[in-house]
């Protein structure tokens, strides 16, 4: 366990700045950002001074306790314990903290409130301290969690990789009569051998009318000679998160199958340009808007065209989650993706060519480069 | 799409019952439950009276009405386009509901809040309807869910016999130096190739005492002579999930893992002998209590020895999420584990045997017989 004192450290400066007693961790991202490591119920609080504390289920202490090389670690034997000795603890923060930071009695606590936090946790969470004020962590994290450091980028870059080899495995299969469950099995297997520790959404294998589904899953029926097959890859290598999409067709395309193909290709080669610090997912939309219209797809276009990407599989900006980070300005250092929207014919058939880049001082380079190849001989 | 309007009506007669106007799922265990198939981004709405509706994005229309035989889809192609449809069609039930089903001027939708059930959209939810409470769906779900037709036994079968596949696949692989990765990657292709989904949890393959944690990883370290090796797989077929745990050690077992072993092994037909209509998890807990405390580990034990298993992984009784639900009767027609919690002594290993069985009139048994053979020549 490799605990980033240095992170902890920023992190508890801000909190002291916005006058929050503590962040409580409940996701894996950031407990793996912090404590270099996983669990399958993560459980920490970082107060806003001394040492973070991790929770322990009975039984898991003295390995915590082993792997931790400075800070408490509290123990609990059931989910009784747990919120006991949790509501024991903020009450401690929050009369060591200034009274200011509590004008109206009610002092602050960050929770993170993405996909993963259930809700019931946090309603469970309100009610047993009900004098705590539940604040979304992100203005907090997001700030360093946004700026990937060089291992990030490192781990991402590995992860992006094995997502190429199983795209590679994943061609090679295509075939009259190929399931999407053979398709996903082979691949899987290929990723998680080359390192991969597995994906971080369910890997989506569309064929034919079914790659109009702006959320994939694997096709029932088996793949047909002239149809489009979207395959999209996310496997994660230390918790870092790739994401890859090709959109091949099992022979010659048909016309309208050659106008989604050479729109995507224009709509990526456009964002990817007008990918620099102070963009925003807005402004890229508009480029991959005017592509649409210039192609006569206008009505089909779907906003958010990329997406960050990090330890979550959508990180700030994520605008299709929460639409006011269309808003939100690209700065160097962010892992971003181009093609996250289908570009889809309803009842016809979509396109998505997926790819994840950093934005740099002028402009964006992919992660990773992988061949964009269409056509698959039937 | 195989649409359950059977399971739908009775729903339906529940809600009126309670005085609901809807429930809408976000959930993918009661979307392929009623919808019998999955989307990545389940959403529906059960109103008290007339069709389901499902919520689709936009591109995914053609394909969603073709599939579905009776009722209406609505679409929308944003985040502000589903809130809008919803909010709607939420006003609409609630103007054509009876007004005593709102004493206090609020109409009632029920909501699941389990962990798939992000607390940010429910959040958002109560924002955007603040005419209406939320409630847990739980109430007029559970007592559907809980009973399992023969459907979903031979769908739960399948995915226990499966994760015997996977099983036979790791112990094959236990030698010095293996190490958990290698072990889960063969497993789930060996589970995939079988025909598993995938899996509802992360494969747990712990080594030496990393087998005291509760919820399990892999172990980062290769397996050693004379370790104990917990191995933990949750194959899903169609949705269904299966749970089978074994424990192995490298070696001839010492004292302390013998004894571990032997207490397990009399946990587990202690509390088989107990799982009957009536008992309840807090019973079959006793049971295994003093099985513990006959072997002189009663300090070490964890409660919660059983939960149910069905669309999702942890169903009702589920007590180690939800206290109160360790006195829950267990009926005929419930699927329930055997073998949630690790005995473990802390600092040195645990050991932990978990199958799934049916509640029969009588007496459980289990859905597959896998073998319990713990010693694995090093």
């Amino acid at each position: 366990m490799n605990v980033r004192l240095d992170r902890i450290r920023l992190i508890q400066a801000a909190l002291q700045e916005r006058g929050w007693i503590a962040i409580v961790i409940l996701n894996h991202d950031d407990y793996r950002y912090l404590f270099g490591t996983d669990r399958a119920q993560p459980r920490a609080i970082i107060p806003f001074q001394g040492p973070p504390e991790l929770l322990a289920f009975s039984g898991e202490e003295p390995e915590l306790r082993a792997a931790l090389t400075e800070g408490e670690v509290m123990i609990f034997g059931s989910v009784g314990g747990q919120i006991h000795d949790v509501v024991g603890r903020l009450r401690e923060l929050a009369e060591a903290a200034p009274v200011e930071w509590a004008p109206d009695g009610r002092h602050k606590v960050g929770i993170q409130q993405w996909f993963h936090t259930p809700a019931f946790l946090l309603d469970l969470f309100r009610q047993v301290n009900p004098g705590i004020e539940v604040v979304s962590s992100d203005p907090v994290m997001d700030q360093f969690r946004m700026i990937k450091e060089p291992d990030e980028i490192a781990l991402l870059t590995e992860a992006q990789r094995i997502a190429g080899l199983g795209m590679d495995r994943a061609r090679g299969l295509l075939r009259p009569g190929v399931t999407a469950h053979e398709i996903a099995t082979e691949v899987t297997y290929t990723m998680m051998k080359a390192g991969a520790d597995g994906t971080s959404t369910p890997i989506y294998v569309n064929f034919g009318i079914e790659t109009c589904m702006l959320h994939g899953r694997l096709s029932p029926s088996p793949l047909e000679r002239g149809e489009l097959a979207l395959i999209d890859l996310t496997p994660t290598v230390d918790g870092y998160c790739a994401n890859l999409a090709r959109t091949f067709v099992l022979g010659d395309p048909d016309e309208r199958q050659a106008v989604l193909f050479d729109t995507y290709r224009d709509i990526v080669a456009a964002v990817r340009n007008g990918m620099k610090p102070g963009a925003t997912v807005a402004q890229l939309d508009a480029l991959a808007g005017d592509i649409c219209e210039a192609h006569g797809l206008g009505d089909f276009q779907v906003y958010g065209i990329g997406h960050g990407i990090g330890l979550r599989f959508e990180e700030p900006p994520a605008s299709t989650i929460i639409p006011p980070h269309k808003n939100l300005p690209l700065a160097e250092g962010m892992t971003v993706t181009i093609g996250h929207t289908v570009l889809a014919i309803p009842g016809f058939g979509g396109v998505r060519l997926e790819d994840v880049y950093r934005v740099g001082a002028d402009g964006s380079d992919p992660l990773f480069e992988y061949p964009v190849d269409p056509i698959v001989a039937a």
